[in-house]
This record gives C-alpha cells, sequence and structure tokens, in this order.
C-alpha cells in the first residue's frame, strides 16, 4: 500500500464530524483488503477491523477520522479545497489541521505489518477508527453504540497523535498526560428593556461582566498552586444594540483540569459563582447551564506505559524518545480503555521538520513560528512521521500480542 | 385634505431612516399642492416647503419621516405588513413605531391651514420634514448638507412629539426636556489563542467584563447624586467557541445626559475607563472607539416655552395641558435650532386611549399595560390626536408669526 | 441675655454625643430664668422648656447640643482646646464643628424673647434642645424616652441649621429637603489560612471587593436616573499580614435616599448583594450585618413650609430669602414631627461671611474656600446670624401660635 | 554538649528578629568553646564560626535564630512565656514556632561533632547563625554587611528545616524546593471627601476593590497552568467611617513562584494591574509601592543535590529519606549561596511524632490535625529529631570535605 498516497488523498478530502462518510468507506475497504473482520456504523461512521489470530490477549488500536471547519493556507499540493454547506445555509471550509489523516494513515500502515506477520504472533488485533473527536465525542458515542458488543473487548488500548515536534521523535507521558475538559453553555437570564430606564431591567451585561471576573478566582483561589487547572470564557454575547438592555447574555465556557478531584473542584465552584452572581443581580430565573463535550483526563497507565516507553527506546533509540509532560489539550480516547476497564498508552509522534523546529528552539520563537494543532498552516512532514507512525503502532501492539 | 386617511396611508407604507422615499414624494406633493417652495433631497430625503407671506418672522415646523424595523402586532386595520432586505440580506420588517406618520400628518394639516390663513398673519413659515431622526442623525446631515443656505434661517424652531398620554393632552417642559445621548461602540484588543493557553493570550472577555464593571462606577461615584446620567452597555460580543480566547470584543456603549457638563464628564470617565482597563489588561492596541448617535440634550428654551404653554393654554384650557418633566428619551430636532442659533420649543402630544390611561394609572399599570414608543403595540388614537397636534403647530406658529 | 457671650462660652465648651451635661445645665438654668417649666433628662441628656400660655396650638421649637470630635483649628479666641478620653484610652478632641452652639443660643433668644413678648400670643411653647444629633440618634431616643408622655404633643415641630451661606440669609426646601441615611457594618466571613494556600481559606479580601464593585450597581442600574440615592462603602478593613489571609473583612456602608420607595430599594438591593456576594465565595456562614445611624428623610411639609417662607419673606424681605435645594446630608429632626404625626419646617440659616462667600462663589472655588460643617476651620460669624436665627424662630413661631 | 538542655533553653528565650541577643550569645559561646574563629556581629545580630582545618574546600553550614509574635500554646514543660514591647507600645507574645531554636541546636552540634572529628577531614568549616529569616531577610543583610569579605567563601552551601513530618525522616527535593516570594505594600491615592458627595471625590475603596479583582487574572490568565503562582492580597485597609470617603487604600501582597520567568511575570503583571486601576479611577497621584521581604526561590542544584541524598540514604537507610516535593513557603538561605555563586542544598528535617503523623495520614486530617510551622502549637519532638539533623549536617558536610 502505498501510505503516502493514502494520505494525500485523505488530507485532499477532509470530512467533520460525523460526516467522515468518504474517509469510512476508504479506511473498511482497506481493512477488508488485509482479511480482516469488518463493522461498520458504531457511532455513526466508526469503523473496526478485527483480526482474530488464534489465542492470546486482544488489543486495540485507534485513529480518529474527523477534520475541522478552518480554511487551509499550507500551500501544500495536496491542500484542501473542500467546504460543506451548514445548517444556516454558510459555506464551511474544511480541512485536516489535526492531522487525523497522518493517524488513519499510520494505522492502516500498522494493520498491513500486521496481518503480513500474523505467523509471528497470536491475539487478536481491533483497529479502531473513531468519528468526531474534535467535535462530539465520537468515542463515547460508539462506546454507547454498543461498541464492546460488537467487538472483542480489549486488554489494552493504544494510539497516538502527531505533534509539531521532529518528525521521527515520539514519546508518551506517564500519569495523567491530556487535560480533562468540560463545556458549558450558561445563560444568563436578566429582564430587558430600554437603556435610559435601567431601573426597570435585570443588566444581563453586568450579571454577566461580574460572572466572568467572579470566575478568575476558581483558578487564582480555589486550585492549588501545585493543582493544574484552566477556566475560560471562550465566548459571551448579550444584546444587540448599546441602548437595549437585553434580555439575557450568553457564556461559553472550558475548563481543564488534569485529576479527578481538581475537575469536581472547578465544576462545583463555576456552578457556584454562576448561580450567585445571578443571585446578586436579583436575577428571576437561575442560569440555564447546558453541558457540551466532555471529555476524561487522558490517563496513561504506568505500568503499560513504561513497557511502550521501553519498546520504543529499543526500536528507535534513546535518542528519539521524549516525555512530552502534561499537555493542556484533551482527547477522548481515554472512553475506550475506561469502558473496557483496561490500560491506555496514548503517545505523541513528532511531524514537524526538524531543521525549522530546531531553528525556532534556538531563536525562543517555537510558540510563534511552528504552527500548532488546529492551525490553517498546520502540516506534518509526511516522513519519516507515518513510517514511524506506523513501526510505533506495530511495535506497541507486538509488546502485548503472543509472541511466536 | 383627509387628515386621517393620509395617516392611515403613511401608517401602511412605513419607510427606515434615509429611505423615505415615498414618504418624501407624498409630503412634497401636498406642499406642492399648498403653493408652497419644496426643496427636495436636503440630507438625503429631506424635504422643506417655503411659505413667504410677507414681512416678519420665519419660524420653523419641523417632522419626522422615518419609521423603524418592528413588526406590528397592533392588530390595526391599517397595520405595516411592509418588509425590507437589508444588507446581510435579511428580511426586515418596519413599522411606524414611534408615531412619525402623526408628526407628518399633523405638520401637513398646519400647513394647509397656515396656507388657508395666510391673510391673516406675514412673516415666513418653513415646513421641515426631516429623514432618520431614529437612526443616523437626520437633522444634524441635513444641517450639514446646507440647509439653512437652501431655506430661510428660523427665528424659531418648533415641534412635537406623540406619547402614550391621553390623546387631547399636550405640553412643553421648560429647559433641560429630554436626554443628551451618545452611542459609542468600542473594540477590546487582546491576542487570541487556545482556551487551554491562557498565558499566550491577553483575553479580551476578561478585558470587557472588567470594562463593564467600571463603568458603573462612572454614574454611582462620579455623577453628582442630584444630577441624572445613564450608562448602558447594551450588547457585548466576544468569541465563538468556548476554548477558543477571542482577539477581541466589542461593546456597544450609549450614555444619556441632561447637560453639558455632566455629560463631558461623563464621555471622559467612559473613555478614560475603557483605555485603563485595556492598560490593565496589557494590551498591545488602544482601544478602538467609533461613535455612533449622538443627539444633544433637547432645550426648551424657557421664554419662548412660557409663550407657546401660554398660547396652548388659552386655546385648549388648562386642563389639556401637562408638564411631562424631563424625558430620558432622546431627539435631534435640537441640532436644527442650534445650528440656527435660535430657540426650540418641543412639545409632547398626547395619542393614547384616554380610558385605558386612566384605568391603568388607577391600577399602578401604566409601565406594564399601556404600550410606549417602539413597542410592536404602539398605536395612537387618530383622533382627537390629529386635531389637536395640528391645532397646536398652528397656535405656536402664530405666536410668532405677525398678526394682521 | 448676651447671646453672644453664651455663644462664645458654648463654643468654648463643646461635649460629644449623650456627653452634653454642661450645656444641658445652663440650658435649664436659662429655660428656668425665663419662666419655663424644665424637664430634663430625656433621653439622657435632653431638656425641654415649657411655656404655657393659655389656650391656642402647640409649637415645637428644637436646637441639638451636641459637638465633635474634631481638633478646632479656626483660630477664633473663644477656639476650643477641650478634649476626652475615650474607652481605648486615646485622647480625643472636641469641637462644635457643626454650629449646635449657633442653634442653642438661636433658641434660648427665641424662648426669651417669646416669653418677654407672652401677651401679645396664646398657645404653648416647647423648646426642646435634643442631645446626640451628630452620632447616636438623640431625637429619636428621646421620643422613645417618652417625649409625648412629658412634654405636649406639638402641632408644629420647627427648627433650623446653619450653613456656610451668607449670614443673614435663610430659607427652607418644600417636600423632602435632606437625605434619609442608613449606615451599617457587614462582616464577610471567610476562612483564615497562609497566603500560599489560598484553596483551604475562603479569602475574605476578594469577597469584599467583589462586593464592593457589585454595589456600585445598586445606582449605576437599579436605581431610577431621575431618582438620588447614593450607597458609599467608607471603610473596608481585612488582614494584617500580607502572606496571612484573613478570617474575615469588615465593610463600613453608608447609603442615602430621599424617598421611602427608594430607600427600600437601595437597602433591599444592598443586602441582596452582600448576601450572594458571600454565596459567591463559599462562604459557610451568612455576612453578619448590623445597622448604625439610620436617619429618615427630612420632609418639609409643603403648606407649612409655604406659611413659614411667606412669614420670613414679609420679615426679611426677598432678597434674603433662598431655596437651598434638596441637600444629601441627614438630620434627625424629622423623627420628632413623625412620632407626633405633625407637619415638619427645618430650614436652613447662613452663617458664612458674605464677602468671603460672594469673592468664592465669583471664583468657582465655594467647595475649596468655604469651610463647611464638620470642618476644623468651620466658624459661623456671630452675627447677624445669630440675630436672624433668633427672629426666624419667633416669626416662624408665631405663624401657629394664636396672636392676640 | 547537652544538646536536649540547649534546645529546650532556647525554646525557653526566643527573641524576635534582629534581637537574637542573648541567642547570638550563646552560640558564640560555644563556637568559641569549640575552638572555632568565631565573628559576631554581621548583619547586626549575624554570627559566624570558622574551622580552618587545612586545604580542602569550604562548607558553610547554616541556621537561622529568629522566633516569631507568636503565644506559645504547646503546654511544653519549656514553653515559652516570653512577650517584647513594641514600638506602639504594645505587648508583643514571643514563640519559637518555626523550629529554628532545632536549627541552632543541630548546627552546634554538628560543630562539635566536626571539630572533635577533624583530624578526620581537611578543609573549612564555616559555622553560619543568621539573624532575621522570618522577617528582614537576614542573609542578605549578611551579604551586604561583607559577609564574604568576613568569612571564607564557601564551596557549597547546606542547611536544613524542621517539619511536622515524622522525626527521624529527611529529604531534599532536587531544582525549585521552594517559592520566591515578594511581598509588597501598595497604597492608592484617591481623594476623600464626605460619603454623600462621591463626585468630588476620588473612592479608593472602589479603586481597591477592582485592584484585587484584577489581580485575580494573574494566576488565571497570564501564568501558564503548568507553571505555579500564588497572589495573595492578604490585607486590605482603607477608611474609618461609613460615611466618609477616605483619601487612600493600603494593600499588602503577597506573590510567590517557582522561576525567575514566571517571578518577573507576575510582578511586571501586578505592576502594570495596580497603575492601570489607579489611572481606571483616575487618580491624580501614582500608587506608592514599597517592597517588604524578596526571598528568592530556593534552588537545590541537582547534582549536589543528589550527593547529599546519597550520603543520606547511605547513612540512614532508604526508608527514612524522602522527597519533599517543591514547598510553596519561603527562605532566604539561597541568597548565602548566590552570594558566593555555588550550590546550594536545603533539606527537610522531620519532627513530628510519628504515630501521630501516622493517625492523621491514615484519618486524612494531616492539614487539620498536626500542627505546622507558624502554628502557637508548633512542637516537635526533641528526639530522634536532634539526633537526625546534627548527624545530616555532619554526613552532608563531609561530602565536601577532604576525606583523610
Amino acid at each position: 500500500m502505498d501510505l503516502e498516497a493514502l494520505y494525500r488523498d485523505l488530507h485532499s478530502h477532509p470530512e467533520l464530524a460525523f460526516a467522515e462518510l468518504r474517509t469510512a468507506g476508504i479506511v473498511a475497504d482497506h481493512l477488508t483488503g488485509f482479511g480482516l473482520e469488518v463493522v461498520t456504523g458504531i457511532g455513526g461512521t466508526g469503523v473496526v477491523g478485527i483480526l482474530r489470530n488464534g489465542d492470546g490477549p486482544t488489543v486495540l488500536l485507534r485513529a480518529d477520522m474527523d477534520a475541522l471547519p478552518v480554511r487551509e493556507e499550507t500551500g501544500l499540493e495536496w491542500a484542501s479545497t473542500q467546504t460543506v454547506v451548514d445548517e444556516t445555509g454558510a459555506t464551511v471550509p474544511v480541512m485536516h489541521a489535526c492531522g487525523h489523516d497522518i493517524h488513519i494513515t499510520c494505522l492502516l500502515g500498522a494493520v498491513e505489518a500486521l496481518a503480513d506477520s500474523r505467523s509471528e504472533w497470536s491475539g487478536t488485533l481491533v483497529a479502531l477508527f473513531q468519528p468526531a473527536e474534535e467535535h462530539g465525542g465520537g468515542a463515547q458515542v460508539m462506546v454507547e453504540d454498543g461498541l464492546y458488543e460488537k467487538v472483542p473487548t480489549p486488554d489494552v488500548v493504544l494510539g497516538q497523535h502527531v505533534t509539531p515536534l521532529p518528525s521521527g521523535m515520539l514519546g508518551a507521558h506517564s500519569g495523567a498526560a491530556m487535560a480533562a475538559v468540560d463545556t458549558m453553555e450558561v445563560t444568563l437570564h436578566g429582564r430587558g428593556g430600554h437603556g435610559s430606564r435601567p431601573e426597570t431591567t435585570i443588566d444581563p451585561v453586568v450579571m454577566a461582566a461580574a460572572t466572568v471576573l467572579r470566575l478568575q478566582t476558581v483558578v487564582s483561589r480555589e486550585i492549588a498552586p501545585q493543582d493544574t487547572a484552566v477556566v475560560t470564557v471562550g465566548s459571551l454575547h448579550a444584546g444587540s444594540a448599546n441602548n437595549i438592555i437585553a434580555p439575557k447574555a450568553t457564556l461559553g465556557i472550558s475548563m481543564r483540569s488534569f485529576s479527578e478531584e481538581v475537575r469536581e473542584r472547578v465544576l462545583g465552584a463555576v456552578d457556584r459563582i454562576v448561580r450567585a452572581e445571578a443571585a446578586a443581580s436579583g436575577a428571576v430565573e437561575e442560569p440555564t447551564v447546558k453541558f457540551g463535550e466532555r471529555y476524561p483526563v487522558t490517563v496513561n497507565e504506568p505500568e503499560a506505559t513504561a513497557r511502550v516507553t521501553a519498546a520504543f527506546t529499543s526500536e528507535f533509540g534513546e535518542d528519539r524518545i521524549f516525555d512530552p509532560g502534561a499537555i493542556s489539550g484533551s482527547e477522548d480516547v481515554g472512553n475506550l480503555a475506561t469502558a473496557a476497564g483496561v490500560p491506555l498508552v496514548y503517545w505523541m509522534l513528532g511531524g514537524g521538520d526538524p531543521a525549522t523546529v530546531a531553528a525556532a528552539m534556538a531563536a525562543g520563537t517555537v510558540d510563534t513560528d511552528i504552527p500548532s494543532n488546529h492551525s490553517p498552516y498546520f502540516a506534518p512532514l509526511a516522513q519519516p512521521t507515518i513510517d514511524t507512525g506506523v513501526r510505533a503502532l506495530v511495535v506497541a501492539a507486538r509488546e502485548w500480542l503472543t509472541e511466536h
């Protein structure tokens, strides 16, 4: 299989969350071609290939398939020009700006390699391609759609994510590796009226402002300095005219944390503050709180992580292994392991041009010069990224599969 | 002329600010029919009729012509079903929700009466129909388009506004009668980024929240308790996702005051706070402040107002005269008088159903039960409102015109 | 009686609230000397003289007796050098910095004049000298000590206050003349701890700061622009070290208003905000709210005020009468009228040097150059202030007393 | 030397910062008795003993001598009943509530042991007893008083601090081990006036409240979630009456951080916010910022720390060694190493009753049940704490001194 051609094709044809129809079709075709049993339509567009290869452990390898509503600016020959029309009639550009095209390519390459080498190992390989990692919680949707009734429950869940670090590098952070994220939309209910008669209203702009400022105290006062949490009010909308007091304000809030204890404290404090600030304004209606995406802490099980790291070190040499540390971004791969009650190991795979990264690190301009995930300029190198990603999946899987 | 039919026709065909083409045409036709010299196209759609009737003072009578983007709910037989398509392609309903149809009707009626009775007086009558009182500052636009080079400069400016008070009543408040209003759109410039990495950003939502709370202190701390000012942040918009920190926030602010001294203090304080709060956030770019409508205090010159009030009392009897007090709404009629350097008298004309108003006053439900200006239910009675308004204009004008 | 000598003696011997022992003694002696029936010790140091002079209305004339803890800087020959030792052992200077010495002098002068002229009128004169106007609510204390069981209930309550306006001038503002004031001490309960471990605490400094900012919205958003209210957090105290989080914060709040409706709205809003901001902080204990002085709106009954104003105009000529407008300072004289259910007229008596005041007004420096009440430099001219004040009380009283 | 008796004597005679006269005398006597060269009066009450023992490295061992203004509640037989009278005349209790008595005792014990065993090693021993660790920055004061001109510059600085962890345990955290702390007193200048006339004032309470709330955003928005910083406004004082607006407010702020980069960002942000919030209030005078204690990050040099940890492990066995992690408390010992340009190793020495600590850990009540440093109940066990501390200093010193 020409993996680079596959990657370029996927890159040119990105699809948004739960709309990965063409992508799922290509994946299913290849899995079938490699001789796997294929289950499609789990959680909408999810696809799973199963290779039952005798007794032994079951290993789940995971890739995510969805792209992002970003207008590509990479200048790549195979850059996306795809668009879709959203529910409001607006035209939305689509781009693989988070490298899921690389993830799919690597996993298909690894399945091919493991299928080709099936005489060397026994056990069961489960290759899972999930929808909607960016938006919609596709992993949990697959679980709730009966994933583990439809495919074998694994003994370990393995996966990887491409990052702007130098191509050829890879590594997993043991323990809490990526943040939990909880998102909510809060509607604050005031009472509208004319801007010249504030006394007849309950001003939702003032209510929202007081709420935003108070929310800053969750991190500054309620979380231990040594712990890590983020509370961001990303969006705030109220009113449409400067002289009309609107009836309500809407806040989009995201909260990140690295432990359940901190997560619960953050969620409790945000809820308490939102309600109390509405009360301070004399709101007659409680705020409406609607949760959006909620991803757990991505926890790499220490023992399994140590195994994978040792295997990587042996395969690639110590110089190519790094510890990415705890990352404040979030992932839903953990739901697949949690639902099965088994360890997860999720590693970072470098995709950046090593020379560019080295120059930026020397200049102290990594943050500004290296396009990161979700940027319209995010363009991981195809190689040695794909080769490394394929070998990493194979090596990690064979740590669990029974060697012959 | 059938004034009620004219009113119903105008009510059925409302036009938004600077788009009063049909209305201006009807006005010009009538003025021509009454034998006046007509100048059209002043300040876009403004129309002025001039009746030069020998030596004597020049009196300017003013009406405004524009309607509002409101979907009419009055249930009147002649209710508006008009819509227009705005620049974004959206369909916008249009309604005479502020009674400018009554104003036009009364002024045309008064011109007819004064033209018919021209043997009884001498002087010059200027009947001015301005565009865009609601939005766009049509009075000032006419002034800046050379109004007083095109038509005689008056010795007094007179006008009226219909209100929900009982039809048949009228009266002017001497001195500061309506508030000055200044509106501004403030764009606060932060620096965008991912919601999980606030330290790489300058969060405009926090900057906006701190600004809104600080703006409350303008009225609470900087304006004397005995003075009157309002600072309303009517709209606040920032960001489109809960986990992305936006690069900017936009605030729509309106400020009301009843004296130039207070007005200047409010404007100075708002400007100071907006800039300092941006500085507190470490904003690298100063806020962008763009003024919108700015209407002066509507000041009824005391001596002229006393003359008009005496004339009204004599014409209608003391029982129909009331002092509406200082109103926190705003008007741009004052610009016509200021530009001419002459007195203004601007009175309120009752248009409500007396029985309904009386019942609501008895029940203490005026605020909730009587639809006020700009409401989709605002429907002044045609009569005796129009007759009263016509007679009021005629009586007031003849206070200045030389009697024969 | 040498009124100027009396005034200088009182000025040299100021006494704080409820400690007006020497003063009350002097007052009682004079009243006895004029032949009045004297009741002492009402509400502590209050003294009332009663002159029963046949049938007719009862008129209550009121003066207040207490001084202030201010170190006098007037440079007057008869300046106070008095001090007292407070409960903490500190030495506190005392000064008649609010002119109560003038009030006492004028009232004794008026009693003498009315006693001397008793053949010209009939009725009952009640001359009331109250303690503790500045601090402690002496009027209400007298009422609650059975004032109107001990002395005749009046038909009208009359009084005056000296101000820095030109000596010889006087006048009453009809209606709401002086503000209601309500004061409270609010203790916010947090949880203390080390400054490096905020997560183990509930930070009362943050709680207090959020409360103060939110309290600004009472005036800016909840009171109609045309109404008048003031909410001032005059004191805020928390903590004693920069690295220790204190267990509590204390706020001293004063609230002023000119109507019962506004007063209730302010009190309700402050209470609501204080409690909700504690809840937003997660306080486990409700704030402790302790009211201090609470003085009602001083309302001059319009009909009675018109009578007094007419009498003053006739006595002093139109040029010496002014309308002081609504004053945001507060008084407790209203409690004497409210408890009796009768009208109050309370006027301002000019005490400033006319030339100095005129110069300051011309220069626009009244606020900075003219020492006002409570200033260490407050020094009303003895004359014509005292003569005017005596005559004003006599003239006003005789408006009610039956003339022979 | 009877170390326990020495400890009990020191504990009974605590002295505040820069007043350690008795303590310094005892220390100097002992040092002289052990045959060391003694320099006194460095930085006020600082004492250094020097033992020049042939060629070889120079090792500085450090103890701090000052006590705290805390009323002892331990109930120990040798509890302090000492008090001092402060500059305001108040009586202040004094207690060794931070274990410096243990530090002195252990260091004198170690000096004795090293002096007794001088034939076994060569090099130079510098035993430094500093004043004013709690308050006043005694280490830096000694440096600025010419410390390293008066005593040999060391090759390494070693020290220890007693904690409530179980007696017998000890360990150093490599890298940033204790926080930097910077403290400041900020005076915000407003303009005072009467509480009823806020428009004539610049309200410092509102200015302070806005500043406090804005300071919360330093940690919540400007410091990376993975970094650690604390900004605490421990004290806030303004005004003395509820109806007087004060001219100024005073804030006591402490800031903690674990790296110079974060420290600079915090200091810059606090300074920026304090100034901008004053500007937002229209303050005519810049805030006055006065720094208090400023202690650097206590950084244990990794290589030297590894050496010490290995030596401790060998001496005490692995079971008694723990890594205390980064502690948000602060120390000034780092200034001694920084000024010399040499490595620091500063370890924690357990002093708690092992059984009590174990029970509290089992019950999850360590935070509430175990009195920590600065508590009036802080009472480390004398033994095996002192023995362990003496041996630890000796073992660590001999890692550098040349062994014979």
